[in-house]
């Protein structure tokens, strides 16, 4: 379990006391303050705050008096026209916070997105608790022999068994090892009275990387779009992208126009290069394009066709 | 006058619309949203949003489920503890955004600060109005013949009344013309109809660094901080200090234990080198130091001296 | 003149002190180091230092022990990969350092990128030179009818000269009445020896915002091309422009390959929402589409057209 | 070994070509370029480029044309003003890249110092070498009962033996599980032909905290020291402080004024509260002050009495 009974009642409370505001308000988030949702085995995502909606982004661009709302088309209109054309600072105006509990590999990368604000849980001064992520079955794949970033055919059977029997067993053995050396009775030890206990910003570096940690994390909607533009892609490692797509629905109903937009000109969106360009302006006129005449890499040349849902090779 | 009627209705019926929220609210804060107050001549502040309280504060520093909140007591001493540590991530989860109208010539050092997200008025798109910022005559200082940055004693009689008709005339002029080059009509210009109107982006090219411009500026509590430490500081020109220090206002009815932590620890602390708290040292044991044998700068030693209250020279 | 003789003295001396370094130096650079390129009728562009080259984007992105560099075309492979999809990191590791003198209004534009370290000439601690741009005649265009951030036909005749006229006039009388405030000999003004000088940080607020002031501005290569896809572009402002293409002409001397690849995938590129994708692979299919048809707004049918070349409307 | 033949060959190579460069050089710096020096067991740390010096600092804080520097004892008055003043943008004005291997742990705090350019070895991408830090035995600390991110006493006799024992044990046979995992006889592995091998980016999970990575990270001078006025100071962990300190000793040799003003001003500097103030000037002036009368919390009374070197309690 995620989260004990002494949390959700902390959680509870919280739920339980509201007030009044004259601030832009999402009744949508209200509905979601707080709750966790689970993401992984053990991990979950909580929004903890935001700030602003799809009419702040409108109020911002105009810098207007008022709520800055005018017709919902107009307002879908413009942000779609800021979105289109890389505007960032509307979208900074919009902000949300999150708790989020994850496997420390996963905040390896999540860390990597610099404009935003975190506060994690500390080793150093605290206890980790003893859960770890392994993955289901049916992410167990293999490395792909075409890309070396990516995944391919799910392991099965006997060594599916045996991937997960080493890191389940690797973790815990580590973990209990955790305990006896911080010898504090609060790692599910018994504590053996005479012996000292090591520093806990040691103890814990034998910990593996699939341990879990959490943290608070605040950024604005620009940056958390880039966030999702990188991360809720399917490039992206499959552990965090559970994260991002959990994101991306809060997003949907936090922000459902420039959700849209997003959608519209960047997630579902291509560039294409001066060559690509070329090529299909070729296309157009009627010429048949191949990858030997096209003029592109063949990397390039299977995105276009990808992006273009084009038959053949 | 610094906001029209329409805007006022815009206000007061951004002011008529409540909700009901989760999320941290601040009364005091509530009271201020939306309302303008008005700096220097023409120009004015308004709180715009705000996300989170100082127990938002206390709430990251702890990871922690529920508000974050214990007694008060302790999270005054966590807050204070974080500020006199300069921890800056936990200050970083609140947030605020204002609508500020202001003289360009402010906007210039406004803007350095650049961990802040804006979105300014723009004179390419649109028509700048009429208002300049002109001094009132106690502020007509001369230059300090000490600090190059500085001002003296304030200027006076003919001088102060020439000084303040070559500015006023100059911004008039100038504003006037912009008028007639953009033959628009918007600049309370008759139009001229035969004739082409220069576009705006150059057009606003002559006007004086005195003509207010405004923007939405949204930051965080630490980032805040860290703008009041350098403009509501007495070093810093008294334009901005103005606003410097009515957002220091704010920052008080916002989060009263982070402000008072602010002021203890930051703005009314001094922090001293390693020769001064040698010297620091040697006046507790009973020496008698003095600038000479201080082994101190000219310019240090009176700081310290300023810093410690000391009589003398 | 926009360099003094004093100043050009300074950049000589600069010139003549050479020593061995083992840093990755590109010697075209070294040829343009210190020497002021004039740009706008009173503005210079220096470039002052650099750090990397195209080798060290490559050597970052395989976090390699040499040098990083294999053959020139796995270099230009790997950076255009990079390029293509958006990597960030690795043209960070490039830095430059330029000192450049520009009008106020398009330091206003350029301070917005805000990634990048100012110094700039302070008007509290020193006094400006009389310096004001100018347009020169053929860029005295129109408001654009269709635009309203753009500029449209010429001004000519009489129109023209009364607005260069007003712009040089207001400039130079602002400038001489700043001069008399501060009453210091400096701005090329007689001393009035009874009289106290205003303060400069004030005496400054009657300039107009084509005056000049100059910084140093430092920037790493992935900010310099974000503020180049900007401010290169056609939709940019003419003034500011103008310093974009002469930096532009720096980047393909500096890191060729980098700017090969930034042409191909960022500049010359396009990028196509969802809807504009499918009308593409309508127009591929043989299908007829115009803007009725097209399922996209006026605007993005234009820019669709436009980026495709198509002929028609 | 931290870098294999092959690697020094590399380094080798890159020391043996210089160039001649108008750009201020360092010949300390040049003497250190591309050569690594060990920290911990496995781990390394080299200068990989520079960009500017000291007189770079005072260039730009000049706005000047030519290089810069007047007499060292005004360039060193200056720089040691600025660093009074926290001035940041002059420092911000010099550049330095690392090649860095370090500890996954060490990793995680490092990265938090947002203002930096980082790439990363890629664990997705590429097989992780098998080092491990095991910390000697002198640091191997017990938990501080009184701090509680910090350490005590050191663990002595058989609990050291057992504590190290079971870190390098966890160590080697996660390791070895990995690459069973792969697969792919890169990790010291037999391949067993007919079995698929784990993806890398879900292999790693296993690996425990102190597993080594490297990464080029590329700052400024000026949020350099911002890192080592946290990290090389007492409170840090241990091993992030074994490379600040060798980092604060390259400070020293790049710039040497810069790091005197830096130790005078930061390093070995303290700040003071308002009510420490207050105690300090009752001191002053003869008053006997102690914890009790101070007006000071124990912990603010306790760091005050250490500044101050003062003797009882």
């Amino acid at each position: 379990m995620t989260i004990t009974s002494k949390q959700q009642e902390d959680i509870d409370r919280a739920r339980a006391t509201s007030s009044q505001t004259l601030r832009p308000t999402v009744p949508a988030m209200e509905e979601l303050l707080f709750q966790s949702t689970a993401v992984l085995d053990h991990g979950f995502l909580r929004v903890v705050d935001y700030m602003g909606d799809d009419s702040s982004v409108v109020q911002a661009a105009r810098v207007s008096y008022g709520r800055g709302t005018r017709k919902t088309s107009e307002d879908a209109a413009l942000i779609a026209y800021l979105m289109r054309h890389w505007h960032s600072t509307p979208f900074e105006m919009c902000e949300i916070k999150l708790h989020v509990k994850l496997p420390i590999f996963v905040a390896r990368q999540w860390v990597r997105h610099r404009t935003a604000s975190i506060n994690e849980y500390s080793a150093r001064y605290s206890v980790l608790d003893g859960e770890f992520y392994i993955p289901s079955p049916e992410h167990l794949a293999a490395q792909s022999s075409t890309n070396r970033q990516g995944r391919d055919a799910v392991l099965s059977g006997d060594e599916a068994q045996e991937v997960l029997h080493l890191l389940r067993n690797d973790a815990v053995r580590s973990y209990e090892h955790y305990g006896w050396m911080l010898n504090d009775g609060t790692a599910d030890q018994q504590i053996d009275g005479g012996r000292l206990g090591l520093t806990r910003e040691l103890a814990r570096i034998g910990l593996s990387l699939n341990t879990y940690t959490q943290w608070y994390w605040k950024t604005d909607l620009h940056n958390l779009l880039r966030f999702l533009r990188l991360r809720a892609d399917s490039h992206a490692q499959y552990e965090i992208r559970a994260y991002a797509e959990l994101m991306l629905d809060i997003v949907r109903q936090w922000v459902p126009l420039t959700h849209a937009a997003f959608l519209e000109h960047q997630m579902h969106a291509a560039t294409f290069s001066a060559s690509a360009l070329a090529a299909i302006r070729r296309m157009i006129a009627g010429e048949s394009v191949n990858a030997q005449n096209s003029g592109l890499s063949r990397r390039e040349w299977d995105d276009l066709r990808s992006a273009l849902e084009l038959s053949g090779s």
